[in-house]
């Protein structure tokens, strides 16, 4: 019997998280307040966010440590498996080990669990009573209701109306842990109903749904805001899937060539990848690969500057990839990763090439999806195929040069709420959708100048 | 931090399966032949089994070796996690403590798997082509699907209709895996053709699923058969959840005062309870508990006596607790768990009083269902909310008593994919139906006379 998995114990799970600003070549120029273009300071937070998130958001300490009732939660589903892919291997008859560590054992699915846990816990512990947030896909959603019911927070989503349409089994799990979930563009915010009146049928963004929860936040005193990725806490958080992934390298004798995760924000890359970009900051050898939908491929095409996180620009302004706080990607993508720019951090990363970026079309990553579940079994994530499908690329390329590389890629969360995109996929309704080029670059000139 | 888990490694999954026949007070009586209602012989069931599980149905050995392929698929994803259910305990104010044996880590999402491998594995060695099969609420379907693919098997799952049509993403998992799935009763097979000239809004059952997919078994050559509950080789296969169990109870320094599964056809509540019912025959003190919904009582209110095992009487004659082979339980009920009898083995463990067993309305099955989820954040599957209502119940009556009992429930399965069951009851929608004594009375007179 060959070993599959590399488990750690309870006491395995990480006490710290990682900060990678105590090590990256250059830290990121700061958030600009949208209305004056100043660095913002933590008082200009303090209106969504509780003050122990701010100070995590700017620190340079190398390690953060994590609070007991945090840990308390962890234990529900972590440490997660650490998976070596036998069977993908056989089946693509490479040389490449490649292994996969398996966030989808959260009781959300995916790896947001690691983020919406402390955040939910900050807030309750500044007395906050409400937390308002959007979702894409809703596996940030889901998250976050979850944490919510754990600490006693009434939590109210906004849902991408065209997620919250295709996706309702991702609406009722965050409604049976209690949440409230709305379809936006709504009617309950200003920037919802300016939305609405430009465009009756408008199917949401992000971008969008941020400025409707940011907005819901800043105008109810005991509301704060919580967002699922992008922010450098919430990629703080997410390095205990690095750390422990480091961990289970050392028990099975190996060490990564190349790391893969799927990027949106950047949260799932950030945590999978930075305690190993502490190891290559430091001299050692090794690839991380960020990999994105062509439908919005904010790394590959966008341009490294200041934009707002927010479609309405409510939201600071930060440095970073991006296709336009206004583009809207094509509807009809099925997976999530549809954020109209990056994470500071990833960003940076990239823009000083300690990370690389990839792009896929979206049938080839259902190719891949479908190729994994029938060879390691699990139904993966939209999300997560793009990470799947670079390290397909990875294991058949290492095969036609005859090398042994090791591979390992983040499965950040099962599809088994995004099983309508497969059968629209093997009905032969998904379509690759052209790289909305014009759209990109109407949208790069509507941003501001910053001098 | 609290240990939450109690984790096992690859190497720890058992080598051998328990069978309980070696040690139960009472052997079953043996199946008759549907025409001739003599004892059949391993040739009367040949046209649908292959030998080997043939072997394993009749046998009494107590240990039967895991082959080496299928021991390869186990490892991905068992040894399955023991948790004690720390939040639940504190939810409930309770001395009792509370574990559970997660088997939705699965990647089909429940325990179903546990057998669909080893099933599959022995019909490709045995030269088979293709499985039919039925599936109720699609746990069974979406494992026998995974084997397949694993195995290079064609498989056909004939779908009770209400279950088709109420959960879509149970199907799609089946395809998604590479099966074709019909809704029962359908026009492909003479039963089905038959039910639905008396009835053409059948909404189906399992005793009529059964008989499309047995006739579809024995007239092609090809074709093979597959259960997945109530025959004595399913349930054998399952105890390699009871033998990790016992393992996880001695790392943890503890035992069981109490073991509940849920039980349709018996096989998570067998292979849950069999390597512990071994200790209690063999004196050591533990309670035993099978808990069914109130809408198909066939253990708290059904005759123990032969009855087929499908409804149109295709099969052997089997001797089990039943409330008839052709009654079909009220279609409002969400989850699984509608079969018209129990498998022979725990039929006899409950006449004999090793087993005892206990029945609950739909409602507040959900409300326990949501407790739990809202407590150790998993969403769980209806069947195994049968399971937590009765450990709820136990461990409140623990605290009446002052008693600090150990409790031990089977979480068959995650609920992700009933999601809609969950939304129907938020929305009211869900009401108790009233146990159908009438319909079950004339149902046990339709029963053939066994001398």
């Amino acid at each position: 019997m060959k070993r599959t998995k590399i488990i750690l114990e309870d006491n395995d799970i990480p006490r710290q998280w990682y900060n990678i600003m105590a090590d990256m070549p250059t830290i990121p120029k700061p958030p600009l307040h949208p209305a004056t273009k100043k660095p913002v300071g933590p008082d200009d937070l303090s209106a969504i966010f509780p003050m122990a998130l701010i100070e995590q958001e700017v620190t340079q300490e190398r390690w953060i440590t994590i609070p007991e009732e945090v840990l308390d939660c962890y234990t529900l589903w972590r440490p997660s498996p650490l998976y070596r892919a036998h069977r993908l291997e056989k089946a693509l008859d490479t040389p490449a080990k490649i292994y996969y560590k398996y966030e989808g054992v959260s009781p959300s699915g995916s790896h947001k669990t690691n983020t919406s846990i402390p955040q939910a816990y900050y807030n309750k512990q500044a007395g906050i009573k409400r937390i308002a947030t959007e979702t894409g896909a809703g596996q940030w959603g889901a998250a976050i209701s979850l944490a919510g019911v754990f600490f006693g927070l009434e939590i109210t989503v906004y849902m991408v109306k065209v997620s919250y349409n295709q996706k309702p089994y991702r609406r009722i799990s965050m409604e049976t842990w209690g949440a409230s979930v709305y379809p936006s563009p709504s009617t309950l915010t200003n920037s919802g109903r300016a939305i609405l009146e430009k465009d009756p049928d408008s199917h949401g963004s992000l971008g969008i749904a941020i400025s409707e929860a940011v907005e819901d936040a800043a105008t109810h005193k005991d509301t704060n805001y919580a967002l699922g990725s992008v922010l450098n806490h919430v990629l703080l958080h997410q390095t205990v899937i690095g750390l422990e992934l480091k961990k289970q390298f050392e028990l099975a004798g190996d060490y990564p060539d190349i790391v893969i995760a799927c990027c949106g924000g950047g949260s799932n890359l950030g945590g999978l990848s930075f305690p190993f970009l502490y190891d290559k900051i430091h001299g050692r050898e090794l690839r991380v690969i960020a990999v994105e939908p062509e439908s919005c491929p904010t790394l590959t095409k966008g341009q490294f500057r200041y934009d707002y996180g927010d479609t309405a620009g409510l939201t600071p302004l930060l440095m970073m990839y991006t296709l336009g706080h206004d583009f809207v990607p094509p509807g009809i993508h099925a997976g999530g990763l549809r954020y109209h720019a990056d994470s500071s951090l990833v960003s940076q990363l990239t823009h000083d090439r300690l990370i690389e970026a990839r792009a896929y079309h979206q049938t080839e990553v259902f190719t891949a999806a479908l190729l994994f579940s029938k060879s390691e079994g699990i139904i993966p994530a939209p999300e997560s195929s793009h990470a799947i499908k670079c390290a397909i690329d990875e294991a058949l390329l290492a095969k036609e040069e005859g090398k042994e590389k090791t591979i390992v890629f983040s499965l950040s969360g099962h599809g088994y709420l995004d099983l309508t995109a497969y059968s629209d996929f093997l009905e032969g309704k998904i379509i690759d959708c052209s790289f909305p080029e014009d759209k990109i670059k109407e949208a790069l000139q509507r941003l501001p100048v910053i001098d």
